[in-house]
């Protein structure tokens, strides 16, 4: 009956993928780098200016330092590529950090890595909404106005967008990237040109401002500390760098080549975007202050807390464009939006790592089929809570924010090189071939650098930014990790308990006999159809069971039992009180008592109902009763459904929630090539 | 095990009791007295005062009406009390004005004074706890400076003291209730000896206070209105009445004629008390006004809104005690404790009525257990949320809460005696004897007067406060009724749906075979078991069924069954994106489709635990799979226990809560002499 209005459906919107078509949807390199480099190159709409930021804490002169922090983060940015090109190599399964981790540095490490992924999922959402919200604010002022309210609110439509299920496309991420990508390049470009060519004077609009130090003259090593402070803070160009790795499936042949040739290319723009925003703010002379109502000053007056700090991408902008002007808007928009689509990742990659986590028993089991509706809907709302309550605490201040941001980045860069390091050690012991151990050692080499440098990354992460905020990374780490190894442990201890033994044990006395008992309110349609299905299954002995709760309804069903002429004998139980459970649960253990080597089958006759708040009336009983019954050793429960017209609803409900497509689909590429545990040779 | 443990307890509390042991439990006299009649004698405590109030309105000078509005008070409980006197004996079932409208006017009657009866368990709740927290207050300054919280925090209390379920007895309700009419009384004497025979003067607290009229010199159908207003004020001592018709099973034999003394002795003292207050604070110039803080006068200026305007009782007890005499403590304790007490007969009473809706389908079925502990909490949760939600918006302010309450009781007390009259006409048709026939028509006379009365004050409580307050409760009679309505209605489509007919119909073609399908995850014990037991029922076919959701699993699981030797067939179904529910239910659809006579069998191992978190790490896919199963037509699903450790918790658990005692056993009595239908002839 819904086969006809399947098809304008179909020519709309296509028929239903099969999985082994999926291969047709294969991602082609010019979708893939937007696809999944909206959350590192999104990343350089902030991370400049973090740089400025602390640097400003020394006063205005410690700005000079700013070329030589983006060089550190440019060669940061090429060690994490190169490292990251040979984990596509290596394993083009797309398991990830979480895969490498665990194969090659045990199960805590990999759960290490999945902790801070998990917490870095939240903290993508809260900082790149927060700082799409502030671009956005810089041509919009209402919205930086009521900054926390507007946040929520785009989380709160991500969410629901998300919970609904979006057909996702490479377009969809295709066109604001490339736009944002182009308007950064072409904002460099001409403020190259008007700076070098046309010796114009650009002015940023905080370019009269001036900065008071917190500390001034610093040296030694106090400057070396907030060197890199600011050096850690620049470091957040890398967030989201690991994505390509997680997506090796979706592209097309060669895979593991493609994704390389993409994320080195995405290095590639995104240093370049990084170093000429710093260019341009220290050639329009962009001020910007760590607490800008106090520090930054306007003709040596304070601008006082009603001052807004835009970010640094968004003065450049106004220095190059103008404020306000066309390229100006469109700029500030691309930046907003492709900062929200770096969000969105999230919102496909935690419930992605919770179904991964859940195969591995760290997360309750049901959660673990690939994007199933229950699993993306708790994952994306636990994902939305936690991040509204990030943004709500800290105000959506993306400053404050980042704090939190880079130690979970690091931790899993850091393990996952480490990891890598022992892969290659492993394969070299056995490798024989010179040209391929050769090749194995040079990519040892790279990880083994990546490996020190992201550790040490770590380390100043850690030193300059724990009391900044890190530590609430790190709890939001120690939480999930010591939630998902309880979990672990509970199902790990339930699996000895429920081991078979080899031999047949003592305790599977196969019991010899089944007594059939169906239960009987009255004599209608569902209480006749358990009573035929329970003759069906050929029992020892079978019998119905009434309980007694008002004696003139039981004399008239007892009546009506004998008009009919079932031949099946009708017990009846007392109940005084009305109860139905306690006398069932007593006569089904005397039977056990009597014979103690039956088994005892209960046929239940159930309502099938199709709105939630039908379950209210119906069933209740027999749930209650069911629930109580599996306590009772040697017995099992059958139900015997009745499907009321009204159940109708629900199947059509059911039938809508099969056709939901999960996002993020199109990042995960075909899931048939995906295995768990062999990693595929260096190619 | 539990059996040692035992004997302690029975030596503390007693045999656990059987049902048919409940007959020693019945109430003598003067312990039902205290249990049933705590809220009517507390009544007392408001309803004086609340005359003296609306009288204020026309001025000091309108006071000296207010003995012929307490000789109209006590007409009206002679003659609801002569009324209530003739249900005990023809209904002694117990089933009170619900069952006596419903048999006699039909079940529209019927469920009308249901719903009033439950709006006005509520209404008892708030006013009782807000007066009580009034008296209390004349005594604790702290309490009346915080009476919405402390209102509040009394709900609380008894909320959770009937959630746990408290073992009653009838001295609970006996010492408190006898302590305060003994105060009553003594007051009454003691204030009448000083007064009249030592010819002190006693001067109540507000004695030397003047009223501003806020109506001077009414007069007319202006006047007659106020006074009506007052008499209906006054009406609030007639609430709880009719609880001992609810109550005779719990009497002595012979019950009904106990039941009608008590009636009486109730009466009696009501109206004495409420005299004599009347009349004390007539002799102490108590002055009490509705709007306090404007109308209330010393030395000519308002007294304000920091003005606590203590309740007559407690400014009587003050004028004849002294404030703050031992006395007059105790007096204001037994009062509070009397209306706590009164309050405490909602949260039994509501329940219970709730499960002989249920057990009439106006309710959810699984609610019509008698003394069921998740009926009683349902109930109770309802009952309190709705009350604290009253005291709360009324600022627990008894004077506001009383105009809505008096509706209900007067709408139910109406219904019944016209039902009581229609039960005589009924049976008058039939009697031929004629001494009983007297009897009759002399019974007949007092309810067709009680229905007249009641009637007539239904009108005057309507017109003189809809606009104060009772369309409020008309508001929730009219949502109750809608509820329960629909819900019967419902119930009512189902059960013709499900109409077995009298010839074996077509849609009962009898399945011809049952194929099982026994679903296997791993070869462990509830596996095991699940295939067992599935081999003792002999169906048609029996195969094992697995979803491969990771391909080297399924090929261990392969080896194991061969190596086992199990000699049942293992199917296995693909499926890559690791679902469960969906491959299943295809399975199964197409078992119907090849033999769409066979019926399908699914046995699914289940894990039986012991904790709420437990059950979200196991089970979830056997839960959605059967819930989706249920929906398919020609299945009938089987779960197979297996009972880990943990699930002892769960069976300790349970085995505690059927020792729960659900609260207010005491004042129902046993039930097997309740019966539904037939009403017992008058003896």
């Amino acid at each position: 009956m819904s086969k006809l209005t399947d098809v304008p459906k179909r020519i709309l919107i296509g028929r239903a993928l099969r999985s082994d078509k999926l291969g047709e949807t294969l991602l082609p390199k010019r979708i893939a780098l937007p696809v999944f480099a909206s959350d590192p190159l999104s990343s350089v709409a902030y991370a400049p200016g973090e740089v400025l930021l602390v640097l400003s804490v020394a006063g205005l002169s410690a700005y000079h330092f700013s070329p030589w922090i983006a060089l550190a983060v440019v060669v940061l940015m090429f060690t994490v590529v190169a490292s990251y090109r040979q984990n596509v190599h290596a394993y083009p399964s797309g398991g990830g950090d979480y895969e490498v981790a665990t194969t090659n540095l045990g199960p805590k490490a990999g759960l290490t890595v999945a902790s801070a992924l998990l917490v870095d999922y939240v903290l993508t959402v809260a900082v790149s909404i927060s700082s799409g919200i502030e671009n956005l604010g810089s041509a919009v002022p209402f919205i930086v106005e009521h900054k926390v309210a507007s946040a929520v609110a785009v989380i709160l439509l991500l969410t629901l967008m998300n919970l609904r299920g979006v057909k996702e496309s490479g377009s969809l991420f295709a066109i604001p990237t490339y736009v944002f990508v182009a308007g950064v390049f072409i904002m460099i470009v001409w403020g190259a040109y008007k700076g070098i060519v046309l010796d114009e004077t650009m002015k940023a609009p905080t370019a009269d401002f001036e900065i008071k130090a917190e500390h001034q003259g610093l040296a030694g090593f106090a400057l070396v500390f907030l060197l890199l402070r600011a050096f850690s803070s620049g470091c957040a160009a890398l967030t989201g760098v690991e994505a390509i790795s997680n997506g090796v499936p979706a592209f097309r042949k060669p895979k593991s080549k493609n994704a390389a040739t993409t994320l080195a290319l995405m290095g590639g723009l995104a240093v370049t975007m990084f170093c000429g925003i710093i260019f341009l703010a220290m050639a329009t002379d962009v001020r910007m202050a760590e607490k800008p109502a106090e520090d930054l000053l306007h003709n040596g007056v304070p601008v006082g807390e009603g001052y807004v700090q835009d970010p640094v991408i968004s003065q450049v902008a106004a220095a190059v464009f103008g404020d306000g002007t066309f390229f100006f808007i469109v700029l500030a928009a691309a930046t907003a939006l492709v900062l929200f689509l770096a969000a969105n990742t999230a919102y496909n990659g935690f419930p992605l790592l919770g179904s991964i986590l859940a195969q591995d028993r760290y997360l309750p089991r049901q959660l673990h089929t690939r994007g199933d509706r229950l699993t993306f809907s708790n994952g994306i709302v636990l994902l939305a809570g936690a991040a509204a309550l990030l943004v709500w605490v800290y105000g959506a201040d993306s400053t404050r924010l980042i704090q939190l941001y880079i130690v979970g980045v690091f931790v899993s860069f850091t393990l996952s090189q480490i990891g890598m390091v022992r892969h290659w050690n492993r394969h070299l012991a056995t490798e024989r071939d010179p040209a391929k151990r050769r090749h194995m050692i040079r990519s040892r080499a790279i990880n083994a650098f990546g490996a020190f440098f992201t550790g040490l990354v770590l380390v100043v992460v850690l030193a300059t930014k724990f009391t900044h905020g890190a530590w609430v990374a790190l709890l939001g780490m120690v939480i999930f990790y010591g939630t998902m190894t309880a979990i672990r442990r509970h199902y790990d201890s339930v699996a000895d308990e429920i081991a078979a033994a080899e031999e047949r044990p003592d305790e599977y006395v196969r019991p010899s006999r089944v007594r059939s008992v169906v239960l009987v309110s009255k004599l209608h349609k569902p209480t006749l159809r358990a009573l035929a299905y329970a003759k069906l299954l050929h029992a020892h002995e079978l019998e119905a069971l009434t309980v007694s709760v008002d004696p003139a309804e039981t004399k008239a069903l007892k009546e009506e039992w004998e008009r009919r002429g079932i031949n099946v004998p009708l017990k009846i139980l007392d109940s005084p009180y009305r109860e139905i459970t306690r006398p069932v649960i007593e006569y089904v253990k005397s039977i056990r008592r009597e014979s103690p080597r039956d088994a005892v089958s209960v046929y239940i006759p159930e309502y099938v109902v199709g709105h939630w708040y039908e379950h209210l009336l119906h069933n209740q009983s027999a749930l209650r009763l069911k629930g109580r019954l599996l306590f009772t050793p040697g017995v099992m429960v059958t139900s015997v459904p009745y499907q009321l017209q009204s159940s109708e609803a629900a199947k059509k409900r059911a039938r809508k929630r099969q056709e939901w497509n999960a996002p993020g689909s199109v990042r995960r590429g075909p899931v048939e090539k995906r295995q768990k545990e062999p990693a595929a040779k260096n190619n």
